[in-house]
């Protein structure tokens, strides 16, 4: 007998979110997960279970301006009332900014080609109120042009176990990067004190691009990153911690609010 | 027997703060307010209870970003240790941008020549997580040139009554507006998606600068305006409503999270 092909569409939902009071965006036993907000949205159109999938595992805390997610679904609804519809459904901080039409079989982490995400710091005496939840704030002075040469150490084909969170069960660590570096001049984010059109030279912006990401391991890299900026660290040494596949050779783990995945890319 | 000159020296601070989770800026019986705030915060360095006063009576859920405060204080700390103390005791919503030395007798408000406010509204389909806390959504069509139009009519000395809340208790009226009128490009605003150097054509800004305002007056304002803006008033109906003097033929309160005191100016 042959298999009847499968019914239905594949959706691809761009999704922004402010991680503060959520627990992440996977499932988990407790407390509001992006994916089981959209599952839980999705299944009232689909009147049974859909299985959402993300470009990014965002731990609890951090934010996505752009992340993107895709199920299987067999409703036939258009994809702008969908959108509609869905954030009349979802709590305000966390909002769907584009429906589109996938092709069959499209998977959101298996065909993403790269992801980019940027983590802000506030290098300056005081955090303002608007941007709390947005920045890590490193009061101590940084030297810029150290940093900036430290991260781009990072560009290129490596094993990034040193960069990886201890427990971690993904197979293999190697990982390509094809953009590191730190960026002074990143347009104001919740701060409307400093509406400088230039941005603002106290907002540091680390960004980086790559075809995957180890888990923490963007917050390891910013963590490193500051040491550097301190003077603790000289910025050849990531060479050296990345040879000795060593966590415990890198820096701390920046804390999840400073992180925003921006846009992930697919061919 | 001659009265002693009274020791000390009076304070001037310029204040921030997301309102969100404050129940505005006057001392309430529960919750926490700016004044009660920064009343504790002084009293730990006076040892004595310090009464602080504040140019503009925000309500709750409304924002700072340059609120104007003065406190008579007899401690010696200079104003940087002191500026840093502060935000160090105060909770991460409000914070003290600035400490300076007044003359004698410095009141923030009674001595204040000018008072300035912003309302942002989003004006597009869905409201970015980033700015839900900082922004009224109106997601209907709305006409600028209109509201532009009526916002100008409120310039001069006029009689408020109309746009004061019930059960004001304010003696009289009349305030004079300097400047009334619509922005549409302001700087972004705590909407890292739309990172745009000449602002965000969907995120409009009613700016508003007078020696004075009644309760409720500004969100009075707004509420009206958008009415202008959504066609249901002309713009000319501004002065007939004046005219009226009664709460009631003015437009509705608008929420609270779309306004900022930006500053206060002195002579």
């Amino acid at each position: 007998m042959r298999v009847e092909h499968q019914a239905g569409r594949t959706l691809k939902l761009t999704v922004s979110y402010d991680g503060t009071r959520l627990v992440g965006w996977q499932r988990q036993a407790e407390g509001d997960s992006v994916q089981a907000l959209l599952e839980h949205a999705l299944a009232r159109f689909e009147g049974a279970p859909v299985v959402v999938h993300g470009a990014g595992r965002t731990d609890a805390g951090v934010h996505a301006l752009g992340q993107v997610a895709s199920a299987h679904v067999t409703f036939d609804h258009d994809t702008d009332t969908l959108m509609r519809a869905l954030n009349a459904q979802l709590p305000s901080d966390v909002r769907v900014l584009r429906v589109e039409e996938a092709g069959p079989g499209f998977h959101a982490r298996f065909d993403a080609r790269s992801k980019t995400y940027r983590y802000l710091i506030r290098n300056a005496p005081f955090v303002s109120p608007f941007e709390r939840a947005f920045v890590w704030h490193v009061p101590q002075p940084l030297d810029h042009a150290a940093m900036q040469s430290a991260a781009g150490l990072l560009e290129g084909t490596h094993d990034f176990a040193a960069f990886q969170s201890l427990g971690s069960d993904t197979a293999g660590s190697v990982r390509t990067i094809s953009a590191s570096g730190i960026r002074r001049h990143v347009p104001p984010l919740g701060n409307p004190l400093h509406p400088s059109r230039d941005g603002d030279a106290d907002l540091l912006a680390y960004e980086v691009s790559g075809d995957g990401f180890l888990r923490h391991m963007v917050r390891t890299i910013v963590g490193t990153l500051v040491e550097v900026g301190r003077g603790w660290r000289e910025p050849a040494s990531i060479a050296a911690i990345l040879r000795t596949r060593r966590r415990d050779h890198a820096g701390p783990t920046a804390p999840p609010q400073g992180l925003f995945l921006v846009c992930v890319d697919y061919d």
